[in-house]
């Protein structure tokens, strides 16, 4: 079940803007229609708060753990896609944050989900 | 012959805008002109209203029986996907919907077909 | 169902020994097991026998009919290319025939199958 | 726990040698050592006995469930390799099986596993 | 109608053994079985006899002339490559010829038929 | 540990303004959590300041010792770049500068990290 | 320094032949001339004997772990080379034993070098 | 060293505006620092002006031959750069002018540099 | 019109075997049925004979000369093809050397010409 | 000019027969008929002795060195290639050598010479 106890931060390293790009091709849950594995990336983008606000990062390992607790959750691809960006933005209160899902196919058909939260700019939505 | 009832439907899992995009490879109808199958590929991309308004996504399983009920359905790519743009419309009433169908060479002559619904951000237009 | 009466012949237009090769990349017919489509490419490999011994072709336009014909039949892949195969092989008797048919993914497996009738050249197996 | 009797067979639509390749690019199963998820493709590639001798075929879907009993099973690769090898030799005896799985990066490092059974053409073994 | 009598040939200029390739990517003739235009790539490649043993070699233009004769026969895909084959080995009687014709899809199936003439070098034969 | 004494400069050659880019593919540090060496690729782009201002460029072999005072620090992606742009930012005082980081995958996940110094040109954000 | 005791074993999952490749993309060392890191990929291929007859396989963290210990190793890169396959073909006495390292440019240069162990199938040589 | 007395120059062939651009392939340097030779391309694009208004072009050879001064020079990246802007930019009074130096890796790390003189419209400056 | 005397030679630098080729991409003569000018690559590979028995090599750039000597010469592919290889056998008595020439499309057909003098190693064939 | 006693060695690092390769990409001397210089790529492929019969490799950066010694060299490409050949062959007497070099187009014409000393497995020839 997706645990975001798993989730561990760091304070962010700098008081300037930067942004943060983390891709993981080895996401996997379960479909809760038909009981079937689902396989996909997941990608996060974001802009942690200058630390003197309190900005934070999410670590990588507990970030990897952290999607590796969907592993045998029954669970659509658009709430999969909404629960991480929801998990990340109440764990980080970013900037801004994309999280954006690309399923392979299931039944001949590939899908690609996208959230967001915040101010976005423009160059990171697509 | 196209059948609405196939498809299936559950509540958008958040009520921060988001957008979804299914790309079916395995599109099959039949050309009511010659009788010969016709085979393309079919994209919807669209925006579910926000949850607390009664935003709702269609079920992928759903979509592609639906997509196959079209299979022995003798009808041109024009109204194929304006079909589809009108039933999915219908039955989610999204934010914006827009439905792309992509046709192998039939006589030498590949084909593009697209139709929209609602105010669809100029991101997704192409 | 598989119709072998679609297939129609011509006379080979020659007593040299040449080499024919035909790629489908539109078929479609039904798994028996889920009763969902499957796709395809279907490619046949031959070399008719002579003229003078009644060597024949098959036509085009009849193989893609005789193809189409698969469209609603339940059929496994093995099978599809197994009859293929025999369906070929015995209306052109020729020197040699190689079926080969390769599935889109079903249930994220991609299945390659090979059969062939008479001694073909090495040169054309793969 | 890998589940053999999860696999289904049916008789081979054929008295001829044919060959038989199917991909599965969504395997998942565990490390044994780490206790994290593995990701690989495994490729299975064989010649059933003829059909007068009691040749016999797998099905795809069964094999796809037998695939998935892998998935929270701590287990090498090399082992992986070889129970599939051993359970889909024993199983259907067939003239000859390749089986071959190509590991996603763990720890920077990728790998490749392949196990046969029986006499096979050297065409099939890279 | 094709048109023999527009092949041009000079004097090979060499009594050593050399080979020529000439590819045409702008073959059409007609479908006799529709009526609709068919396209292709036709290659020949062959080995003109020594000049001491009157060799000889087409000319270019004349054989671009020939290759336009049938724009508007009708003629199967088969019948065009053992034309082909037949006419350029009688008018040059080479040391061996092949000629390979690539045909553009046509109701989803593309073609390739390749025909020989002499003793062709393993070398040439793909 | 990173050592900014290792870096030295010499004065612009011109004061007009020019873009200078190194990219490094050699960069390694270690996993301050893991203690597991990391791997990437470390992009900088900048534009000095004009001679006349004092403006100052960083000499080639001394970034690329800089870059190896890394290789045994335990230090997260985030914390490398923002230490590399807070480096060479204060070293240079440049007119504007980009850092980009790009991470080879852990346990699946790839990273890319960009941090910023002064008003960079759109032209140079991505 | 290169620590063979961090290397750890298992016993070979089957008495039947099998091929087992690891291919590191995360490979550094020190050059032993000029204090500067190298970097390479290291791929070792191998078949393990029967396990009745005592086969074993190297196990994958281990062998990660092992290949981290050259990291502030002075050493030219046919030394590595060849201690890799010392150490390997001294753990595991395999059947046979392929170790191939490709190296990035060095002064321009870019450098290959194999070393074997074992009478390796022709197959496995380049 | 560096010879602008080789540079010859001819009347522009036009009073409407028009681009000309130039790359080197084989050019080389010698790196101040370590003595070792660079190697990199080099490419200009300018506008010259309007014959009527003296607008003048370099000419090919005689730029060879400039290029080819440096190759025994002890100079920086940023300094060629700058040194090739000046040099053409003070011959022939270009409407405007971009110089791109790409260097080949250098201790693992790629360089490009860019120097403008003139208003360069965007479309040449990346 | 093709000028031998314009070929210069130099004594091989060796006793031992060794292999040169020599690749012209701008090579052009005329049509003599046309009068179009003909555009094609030109590729010498040969092995000169042992210095200590006379072998020689012929200079680059007096062989770029003798190549500019067929500008305006109405010549057929084949022709040029064994001219070359007529007079750079007779002027060189190599031990062995390939003459291809690749011929830009004309007429919408592409050619190429092959030539040989002596006992050609198969490698060298293609 | 080429200065041999740049070149350092050192022992092989084993009894075992493995196999090395270098490729420099910076290659540059000069023509001896033009004046003009000359870029290419330098490849070796040897096999040392063992090191109990007193086998010995080449080091990286004295082998670098070397190859800048050509750099003001006036020196055909055949001589570049053979001088090569017997300055490697002569310092470590090995059991065998491949020496490929491949410049860059002068005069519309690019090149390569191969040579070798000692008996090269088929393998290591193209």
């Amino acid at each position: 079940m997706p645990d975001t106890s798993l989730l561990e931060v760091f304070e962010s390293p700098s008081d300037a803007p930067f942004v943060i790009e983390h891709t993981s091709e080895e996401f996997t849950s379960v479909c809760p229609k038909t009981g079937h594995p689902d396989f996909g990336d997941v990608t996060i983008i974001y802009e942690p708060r200058p630390a003197k606000d309190g900005g934070i990062c999410v670590e990588l390992k507990s970030l990897k753990l952290y999607y590796q607790s969907f592993r045998n959750e029954g669970i659509f691809y658009e709430a999969v896609t909404n629960t991480i960006r929801d998990d990340l933005a109440g764990l980080m209160n970013p900037a801004w944050l994309v999280v954006r899902t690309d399923w392979k196919g299931r039944g001949g058909i590939k899908s690609t989900i996208r959230a967001t939260s915040g101010d976005v700019p423009e160059l990171w939505l697509v």
